[in-house]
């Protein structure tokens, strides 16, 4: 291995230009070595934009930014439809990849990557579940782990952002954003999420016409715990998530961080971030370190595929849910032994 | 009318000793007057441990006690069993009552007792949802009346005691604990409960045997909006009501009130109360001065019979959620005339 | 005694209109006898806003108020300059006393008002220091006195105004606000202070021309304490009284507590109280009720006219301190066996 | 410039192996490329901690150290007794240094390093005061900047260590404990701090005999602000470093930062950090990479030599304050023009 691991960002639109700059600027013992994006343009911008180390080329074909001289691993940041193909391409050169969330869209798409890797008899991939990298979740997920509290019972989640994107609709509240708390709930619980229900208020007057928001989603889990997850993606005022973990001797909250109060004019006021970016700025450049230090080491520890695929088969059942109103269970493929628990 | 309202207390258990006491030394304007328990041994001593003010007399039967010299209002702190009689004894009399709750615990008596005040043609009853008295709960009613944060779209309510008491079952954390919130909720959004859904995670090690505890209840209101209650009566560290408003233009948070912070030992701690008594101290005080001022101005200001009927009316259809695992319309009787909101 | 303790009002302006209503209308156990105002409209409007129990007179002079018939107690709430006269009058007649702080303004008249009373061989004046009726301040003190935290080594406090009065004068910010702190720390610690040092930053922009405002006034105790007090009189956002007790083995604060938290517009708000008599009006209720039920019982147990001595001794030595800019020693005279510590 | 800046650092103890791990394995774009201490074995064995990139070599001899192949760049973390010499040495090769506070601990010495630089007529060094670095301060920083608050008038310190090194003595309360706030203070407010009176409680149970802790530090400014600091280096239950600045129209506090809140047993409690390299672990991170970054573009944008003069001229007024318990003026020298303010 090289001193800096050369990796290939597949990408550069908003999240994979800011995954290039993590890799350039912020993560030690990586570079940047190739960047792929169908706009050349926005390629090559991004590229332009930090200082590199060493030699970067620029592409528009993924084939050919993994077949780059000096790639050694992959990050994957492009449109959620293009990471099975680009998964499959990494995995035939038996290149280590990071890739961004949602893994697969479909829990089918999921299921063959799932499968691919399985045939390779080793893990390869690590999904871009960065709230597992966040450091008050994982002081959250140490005290269950510790057992102190007991047994969890339940979950209260809380997943808010200022407005959604245009072509938001209601059921990307739930493959878009609860899937973050739908990976936050297996990894806390150590447990799949075996049903779920969602409950839709009368829509806020300040969502876009036609989406269901905020909903309500209830998940109850193979061991009896229940989670559930108001998510509201126009409320407004801030980019809010929180969890509360009720467990059989305590309870433990996270997301509700104190940072400077200010006092004045009859309150005293604390700031709400307004971007995901903001509140788990350190949770990605703790995520991409980690990804980097295990690659470098030929390891991969962190969320993989079978993660990837539950994802997309509990978000499945739920947009179900949410069609029809009704109590639905989760239909999951068997975990194959590659993704055993420890 | 006297200097001071004389006061007749029906009960001389744990709650009516503690009005009792309330009556003599913390409320300004009234006095004891009269108190009947089944057991007189008990009413004896509840009356012994006041300082008293004139003349006291301690009874076995209600009329008879209604019926005292000097009485010229009631407070009902018997078992919720016996409330529909003294009630209906109380209005044959022409005697304003604070009656607590559950005013009567099935809805069909709550109903009877609706109609024989609707008879009378005048309200009588105040019931005794002590939230209504609560600081923070009436800081959460009117900044929600006041309109700044829009319409409520949600709320999250939690409901925590240390222990609950050995015959507690799991119709009770609905019908005695849950009751609570149904009556905020309905106070708060200023609509009714029309459908309720109950989750059973699995129990916790710390219930008794057989208990279901804790649950999450959710109910949604004839507006749309959302309301979800975990209900956890054996949680074992403290006594905790929360609730959190969720709103088109931003949120609402009470009931995780900082007071004194100690650091010490390598944390920094806030105590939890243990006790309904003491977290709702005030609001009990302020409950019964604020019938007292009324009553001596022959009003009523509080929740009324109206209230009662609507909490028994709701928990009844949680119960039944709770068994059958679906959700559960709620059937309401027609609102009388009496009680049309202002 | 009669059924209601029947008091006389002294003084009918702000905080004696204050007092008239809370002993009518909050206060069990006692009633308005008689109010006495230099302005015989003033204490007649002041009457007429309550309801009142049994007869009422009004008068313009103190001795007449305290011969009126029914007058069993006094509470003094007329300006400081007028406390003397009243406190001596009082005394003559054996008449239990609350007395607004400043008990007297100057620390000669105080020791005047504390031999009288020592003459008397007993207790019959409560000075109203109603911070020790806070339920924060209570906490703190309980805290303390159990001893899981050691020797208390310093206190830090915090007073602030929104804005001064328009004849508010440096001194007064010592005299008059700090006087506070003064009683709470040698409540809080038991012990005497024992020097005094004033920092004086430039003034802030918010304070009226000429007024040293803020200031930092540091104190000394004989056991070897040091508190500091912040005092800013026009700080313009709030009224803001926090103290936190450093400890040998830990920290406790108080007055920073959480009610009601609002999420909107990018932050989350807490509101700060414009006013004391917001901030502390449960203790002012305490306060008097506490001294209504320990006057019914013969008793005094609240703060004494030593205490109210020691507040102006020390006050004194502050504004010496303001002046000079050195270090002063706190001269007060012995303190008489009737108000020697239990 | 190749690749990585190639760092030599001098010192290998606690700070020193932290730094070698940091430069190697946290920041991007560097690589330790030689280590010094006069310990060969403590050398070798913090290289050996870690991976490594290109090579290292290990020095007893500071000099050698820095010419050593590779070395581009000097990060002192040996004992402050030892800075000036090296400091001198890096200014006569040219190189830039990052060095540990305190810069040098006399202010003589200190005074002979900013001339040495002032001879160069380029600024060279950055010194390690770390608290520009962390997340809150840069966020109070902005807010006093901005001028929404208005002018500072006062900051409030605490400055909590569970205990303090066996050789710790009562000036280095002073000298190297508060030196933070003396440098945290003349950053926020822009001022420097022109008279200092230190206050001395009884010292607690809990500090070594002999040793004056805690301490009240106070500081005035040029300007007329004012800047009090508890000072408690054996408090016993936590790292707690806390700021708030009172200005003339509100008041911003940090350090009391909230993360997971625990809710067991009767309280609610967060942890406190226990050591300074947990609190400010990120600060450490982001200090160096931004000295990394700033020194691969040729720059030094951080705190400087002035700086650390002027740390220890205050500090050293403070020792004599401490011993004297009057109030002392700090005298300083004049100001080079190399190290004007923007």
């Amino acid at each position: 291995m090289s001193e800096l691991l050369g990796v290939a960002v597949l990408g550069a639109g908003h999240m994979g230009a800011d995954h290039i700059r993590r890799v350039d600027q912020v993560v030690s013992g990586a570079r940047v070595a190739a960047v792929a994006d169908p706009d050349a343009e926005r390629a090559k911008e991004a590229v332009g934009g930090i200082g590199g180390t060493g030699r970067i080329t620029v592409h528009t074909d993924v084939e050919a930014a993994l077949d780059a001289p000096g790639v050694e691993a992959v990050l994957i940041a492009s449109p959620g439809e293009a990471h099975e193909e680009a998964l499959l391409a990494a995995f035939a050169r038996g290149l280590p990849v990071l890739c961004e969330k949602p893994m697969v869209p479909d829990s089918a798409g999921a299921l063959r990557v799932v499968e691919a890797e399985a045939r390779l008899g080793r893990r390869l991939a690590q999904i871009g579940f960065m709230r597992r990298y966040d450091a008050e979740y994982r002081q959250l997920k140490s005290l269950l782990d510790g057992g102190r509290l007991g047994r969890p019972l339940m979950l209260h989640c809380v997943h808010r952002n200022v407005s959604s994107p245009r072509h938001f609709s209601s059921a990307m509240l739930i493959n878009s954003s609860v899937s973050h708390e739908i990976d936050a709930a297996r990894w806390l619980l150590g447990q799949e999420l075996s049903a779920v229900t969602v409950l839709r208020p009368r829509p806020s007057a300040g969502a876009p016409e036609g989406l269901l928001d905020p909903q309500l989603v209830l998940f109850e889990t193979e061991g009896g715990a229940v989670v559930d997850v108001e998510v509201f993606v126009n409320c407004g005022f801030g980019y809010e998530v929180r969890c509360e973990a009720v467990c059989e001797a305590g309870s433990a909250r996270i997301g509700a961080a104190h940072t400077m109060v200010v006092t004045a004019a009859g309150g005293a006021r604390e700031e709400v971030p307004q971007d995901y970016l903001v509140r788990f700025a350190d949770a990605y450049d703790r995520e991409v370190q980690s990804w980097v230090d295990a690659t470098r080491r030929g390891l991969v520890t962190g969320p993989g595929t079978w993660d990837g695929y539950a994802a997309a088969a509990v978000a499945e059942a739920g947009v179900r849910a949410l069609g029809t109103g009704v109590r639905t269970p989760v239909d999951m493929a068997p975990r194959p032994p590659l993704h055993d628990r420890a």
